[in-house]
């Protein structure tokens, strides 16, 4: 089956330039605050073949040299010149197609006698030929990879409000629309438009991060698809027209819990998510509509218990790696690289899908290298020009290397050999580098008299924040005392300051989890994402402070309205209610062997799926029963101290496990 | 006074890729056969200054964000949005302008209390800044540098012929110019134009190079500029408009002889020249209108005494040089990196300026380290996968390492290090390099029995070309014994096969000079310059062989008309003529020293001037008189064994030289 080809990566590269050249910011387009990188504009597409002969046709996206030798000797090769139909003989032949296309990016589509497909090679004209880039989502040879292949559905507003200047349209819920507004009155020179994630956003002429204010063409204005609720229109005839643009994506995870506000809670964050799963995974819809290698490293964990998406992982990765040379650590901050190489291993782990890394290795290399390039004599990374030392806007104290960076730079180092370790390839000495860095953060970040790490260990005040020490539970190799220390010394003691953001909060909550405390866990997500709903939230909130009230809570960065109401990052629910409460978790290489371990201390009815690759684990627990159904092989069900095999395809029942 | 700025480089990379997506082959666009490169999408630019305050007004092409930090501390600036008109107050200021323009490429003009100019730093959003790049053409806000500011004259055709199916159209010579076809009979499909260099190629269905086969518009057909002498219309009715587009350069060089064959083929090269100086220094105007190194590199030469054109060398270097990573010798060619190198040491030995190497010198780093990553252990540069290891067409031992690279690598070092050395910079050791090459080279490559130079040591075939021998007289320290050696032995012998193409003629024109033989060098002009003039051309053709007859002269490459009919190299008697029988040369950095040396063995009358930083030279010879006028200092005229100095600016008058 033929379908578009190109080289591997522009693909992503070209729609990442268009994704972060849309953001609107009070009545501008705001460019973006790191390096974006263009497609090669000049590809070659190469396929050797051994065919029937026959007729070949071309659909090309760019100015087309077509090459073919016919048999073995290249002193016999053919210029067809730009041809886009030609003739070749039985036998082998070498077709070569050369493209130019600086408006777009190169790809190609051909059937006939051959056809394009991940066979091919592609090079950028310098004789480095690697295979290409493909998507099964272009199979048909008019629809080229230039347009992404969003899905639309037409969609209406729920209520119109005819107000003194103008009309305010309520679509329900928070959505990502085309609007086409027409029925304008008059003959207006001009008239705004703004879009509004909340009522008083779309009504404050100052401070509506989406707006505009343009001439009607006979009555009408069209925007390209954006992020809103509300959206208002200074004329109160005009009418509003809706196509919903999302992508196509099957829910595959599932959580039904005995308490409603959990099950409210859970698919108000699968339909965050889902708004913000698009070319890649993005922070928020309104604000930033960037991809942030942190965001996405946690979207992955959704991801893998709501739609088990991988081509989605890959194009974010894609994205986000940029190309040679590397000058900055990616979206300009150091954690975000390190997140990178952690997710591009998480990711193989997922899913068992070898050639993916292998063709982002070179890519894996640069960064990895970018990162060994900045590294001080003694393992450690520090701030170096044009470095954000991030790990989260809490107060830290960074001065000098920083405990959690520290953390995450083993962290990847040891992801990045085991990439290597799959492709067969030389890691340089990085995993010998984790291993090292590990003692070093052990010794000089571990305080033996507080029993917790420390941010700093050069600037003499031993600073304790929860952040180090939550990075430290997660991905150190720290003992069961450390473990217990950390969460009995930092994560319950309320004299350390609490996380307020619910980008850390994810990472907390896992360590309530791993601590056992999973009715904690559940209860947090309770008192924050339930206060969300009861302020009335359709897609949940960036940051959230049950202490604001009303339209306090819309506020950030000094702006009334800048808030992301719809953010990635709070859809974490979905992982932790699919990983610790169903209890389902990868416990090899794409669930070649895997456990369940439902949460059985705190309730008695709950059920649901996780995806895994060739189905869905299905789970649930019923006053005393326990049924769980697999797919696939290699799985355990663990109640208490038991451990029972899931055979593949039957259904596993357990009863009386409270007794046991 | 404000212009407009860009990232140093970017202009350049924007219209090369122009540059290179327009060649037309037989009805359709052909792609080029080396990397391109595309601006960066995102670029900052940054202005540090104390001013007055008032009103600053900005025009950007793409979307701004812009931030200003009123006074001394970066925690107090102001993001400013997109706004194009705001207030600075008075006192220092640090104004970040940043751009995002995938479409063409980041370009910014800013007047009012702060301007544009050269002063500016830019960076692609990594804080790698750098001083922007300018260009004085740039000075009036509304003509962005997003199109190239060619000038334009409207020109008539000078004959119409109407024939069977259409008309032709002789525009006298050839010509590079926008054509406008108008008054198309009928309800025409579809209908055929065809542009020819010669008569015979526009009246050729399959053969014309340039041809098109469009659906008129109201009986219009429009053309984008291009390269003939004639063009054919399949409609008698027709009638072409046309404006010639050029790049309006002043002819500060000139030439006049006795010998009227001369002042013709001197007449014809400077326009064959201007015709191929436009946004870059190409090939040829119809064929292949790329950007070659080499051919660049003999352009130069002619550019010094023709136009004395600093910008053309400057964009053509930037054009040439590409971007990081550098992953394939420039234009693929092992030489033509060498060329690369070498031109940027002569630029600045010519004109003095250490602007653009600084500016460039990240770029030159990135070729040296090409180069060097890609030589063996012995010093030598062999061919590697991607390679084109050129040197000429003629055939050549190629077996290892070639003579003549070895010896343009030795001249491409030594000219790294030189432009390290003006910079201040370290030259990681390729100055001792260049030198343990030349020795390695006089050691292997210089057989002691032949007494002249083989072309490799590793096939045991010892074979001898004019190529290796040129190469070594010009671009090695050869001993007196060595030179002498080679003229005899190789130039002077006809068993040593002749050189065909023009570009190599150049090299070989040069030795007949140096080695005393300027009659054999104008000798050789009147032939092969004066058979093109008898044949009818109006330009200089790539290449000519006197033997040929008739439209025979037009084909190359198995095609009938592919030769290209104005070949930039073919431009060389400019220079052979100004170096050697004026006789000006520069013997210091800028002319700050110069001889003149004028040829006086011959002939009794010409005159003629070279440019010259500051003016130009003039230098008369007529009937035994000698006069010379300099308009700068350190010049001095040589006569015989005389050495005479030239005062600035005051006219020389030698006679008598005859008897001295």
């Amino acid at each position: 089956m033929s379908q578009w080809i190109w080289k591997f990566g522009e693909y992503e590269i070209y729609h990442n330039l268009l994704c972060h050249s849309r953001r609107q910011h009070y009545g501008y387009t705001r460019p973006p605050m790191w390096k974006l990188y263009t497609p090669d504009p000049v590809v070659r597409f190469r396929k050797t073949a051994v065919t029937g002969g026959g007729s070949v046709r071309v659909k090309a996206c760019g100015d087309l040299f077509v090459t073919l030798q016919a048999g073995e000797n290249p002193a016999e090769t053919l210029e067809l010149n730009g041809k886009r139909e030609f003739q070749i003989p039985p036998g082998p032949v070498v077709l070569t197609l050369l493209l130019n296309n600086f408006r777009t990016f190169p790809c190609v589509y051909v059937d006939g006698a051959i056809e394009s497909d991940e066979t091919w090679l592609a090079d950028d004209n310098t004789s480095d030929w690697n295979p290409v880039g493909t998507d099964p989502a272009f199979q048909d040879p008019e629809q080229t990879p230039e347009k992404f292949p969003f899905s639309y559905m037409p969609i209406s507003y729920v209520k119109k409000e005819v107000l003194e200047n103008g009309a305010l349209f309520d679509f329900g819920k928070e959505t990502y629309v085309e609007a086409w507004i027409c029925g304008i009155s008059g003959d207006k020179e001009r008239v705004s438009v703004r879009f509004g994630e909340s009522r008083e956003e779309a009504l404050d002429p100052v401070w509506a991060v989406i707006q505009f204010h343009d001439r009607p063409e006979a009555g009408e204005l069209r925007y390209s698809p954006c992020a809103f609720r509300y959206v208002f229109v200074e004329d109160a005839e005009a009418e509003v027209r809706a196509r919903y643009e999302y992508l196509p994506l099957e829910r595959r995870g599932s959580f039904t819990d005995e308490k409603e506000i959990l099950n409210r809670i859970w698919e108000t964050a699968a339909y965050t998510f889902h708004l913000n799963c698009r070319e890649f995974i993005l922070d928020g819809i309104k604000r930033d509509g960037w991809v942030w290698a942190a965001d996405a490293y946690q979207s992955f964990f959704v991801n893998r218990y709501l739609f088990f998406d991988q081509a989605l992982e890959r194009r974010t990765l894609i994205a986000l790696a940029g190309k040679k040379p590397m000058k900055q650590h990616i979206n300009t901050i150091m954690d975000y690289s390190f997140f990178w190489l952690i997710s591009l291993w998480d990711y193989y782990e997922t899913y068992g899908d070898r050639k993916f890394p292998e063709q982002i290795f070179p890519q894996a290399e640069e960064i990895m290298r970018f990162c060994l390039d900045r590294t001080d004599a003694d393992g450690f990374m520090r701030y170096k020009k044009g470095d954000w030392i991030f790990i989260d806007w809490a107060p830290m104290d960074k001065t000098g290397a920083l405990c959690g960076e520290q953390i995450l730079y083993t962290r990847a180092l040891s992801s990045f050999s085991r990439i290597c370790g799959i492709l067969g390839k030389d890691d340089g000495g990085c995993g010998k580098r984790a291993e090292a860095l590990q003692h070093a953060i052990q010794e000089k970040f571990y305080d033996s008299e507080k029993r917790v790490f420390i941010d700093s260990y050069e600037s003499g005040k031993r600073n304790v924040t929860r952040h180090s020490n939550i990075l430290a539970y997660l991905y150190l190799p720290c003992t069961e005392q450390q473990k217990k220390d950390i969460y009995e010394r930092v994560i319950r003691n309320d004299r350390i300051r609490q996380i307020t953001t619910p980008y850390f909060k994810f990472y907390e909550n896992q360590v309530h989890c791993l601590a056992g405390n999973i009715r904690g866990m559940e209860e947090g997500l309770e008192v924050y994402y339930g206060g969300m709903l009861d302020h009335g939230a359709t897609t949940f909130y960036e940051e959230f402070d049950p202490n604001m009230s009303g339209k306090e809570h819309y506020g950030m960065y000094g702006h009334p309205f800048e808030k992301s109401l719809c953010h990635a990052w709070s859809a974490s629910p979905i992982y932790l209610l699919g990983r610790y409460v169903l209890g389902v978790r990868n416990t090899g290489i794409a669930y070649d062997s895997f456990e369940v371990e439902p949460y059985l201390d705190g309730k008695e009815n709950f059920s649901g799926s996780v995806p895994v690759p060739g189905g869905n684990i299905h789970v649930s627990v019923d006053a005393g029963k326990i049924e769980v159904f697999s797919p696939v092989p290699g799985g355990v069900l663990i109640v208490g101290e038991r451990r029972i095999p899931i055979e593949a395809g039957k259904k596993l029942c357990v009863t009386g496990f409270f007794e046991s």
